[in-house]
């Protein structure tokens, strides 16, 4: 790999530049290779500089090399969240999720490594960094369900465990996407982790007033013929036969 | 903490004895503080035996004894799981649950070192023996389903999706119980977690003709009055007002 397009890789580059430019470079030699075994100098050779211009960037090393890129990681993660307020709620998840899985797709091993920790260079910071990636998610997701503020954040203690439960699901179901050779395809993945959510908010909202409300307010915003219509109809033929239940 | 009991410190246990109640002692001390910071000798105190004996056992140190405790103590959640396949889902489900949280319970914060790993001493081997307990984890849920024994495992991949990622969702969720003060009470904890499971089939069921079947199987497992029952007439109320989107 060397540095990007048209730019010549010593064409001057501001602070903010350059150090993106490092970082771009690192997060994807991380997609092929555990993070202990990228070394500042990859990082030169990979963007074509001087070893001596990444040691100056990263004079903490290897460890800051990993914490930068992971900071990195996190804010384009959290920039995946963000989607306006509008519309059915279904189709704002659908679209989060097909930026969030698209991160993962892109960034395949590097993703894993910085997900799954077990790494050397794992630190309580790093551990935090991704924690924090998974809060924002969750705060996200509970401002459009327009859950409540309570004295923790948004929403009552269930809808909370709820969201952060999903979130675990959407970063386990990301891992064995990657685990099995990227299948199924990213859409049916993406309508599979939209279908997981409504069918986990609603029987959440079965045993807790909050997430009632929120649920009720969010099926009403669903359009005919949207996501929960398609579920509802392709569940009926599963469940037509448990009439003793009820 | 002395030895357990009534038998004195220095009776004569077998080899087999002597290790278990040793690691015993040290999944106690892993429950109120990280792995690297519990030592052999925290060990011989704990367990009221000499410094050299707990050294004999565990020659390798530190590292040998954190992973042995983690071999322990995956012995013991893979216990967990064990269930005869006879009678409701649910139900088979909420027992192996109750065993499940009951050793969250007990082991509180060395349960969340074992699982959330970041520790200084956790390596690939420690990692590989937590995925273990996943791995058979879901395999015993889809034995327990039934799912066609395939190439990779029972059950179609989505099936298998699902019921990983609802695993995810267990330790997320044990996590989360933890670090909130254990609320809600686990019996409450229990049953959502049940719902969650139904939920997450069931809408994997609507895309999936394997998760289909197994669905309709399980469905016709379940009892008039018991935990689907409950799950449908609590959702009901809340899906009332949705008739548009039929």
């Amino acid at each position: 790999m060397s540095s990007s397009g048209t730019a010549p890789a010593y064409r001057r580059l501001s602070v903010h530049e350059r150090r993106s430019q490092l970082l771009g470079h690192a997060l994807g030699l991380f997609a092929n290779r555990p993070p202990e075994d990228v070394s500042l100098d990859d990082v030169a050779v990979s963007a074509g500089v001087s070893r001596p211009l990444v040691y100056r960037y990263f004079p903490g090393g290897k460890q800051q090399l990993y914490e930068a890129a992971l900071r990195s990681a996190a804010d384009q993660l959290e920039q995946c969240f963000a989607e306006p307020p509008t519309g059915p709620l279904t189709t704002r998840l659908a679209r989060a999720l097909d930026r969030y899985l698209a991160f993962v797709d892109e960034h395949d091993a590097g993703f894993m490594a910085l997900l799954q920790g077990g790494s050397v260079v794992e630190t309580s910071r790093t551990n935090a960094i991704v924690d924090e990636v998974r809060r924002d998610a969750a705060e996200q997701i509970l401002s459009h369900l327009e859950a409540e503020q309570g004295s923790q954040g948004h929403g009552s203690p269930r809808l909370r465990l709820a969201v952060r439960t999903w979130i675990s699901a959407v970063e386990a179901a990301s891992l064995i996407w990657l685990d099995e050779g990227k299948q199924p395809p990213l859409p049916e993945l993406r309508d599979w982790l939209v279908d997981h959510f409504v069918a986990v908010l609603t029987a959440t909202a079965a045993g807790d007033p909050q997430a009632a409300a929120v649920t009720r307010r969010a099926l009403a915003l669903e359009e005919p013929d949207g996501a929960v219509t398609q579920l509802v109809r392709r569940v009926l033929p599963v469940v037509a036969d448990s009439g003793h239940l009820l």
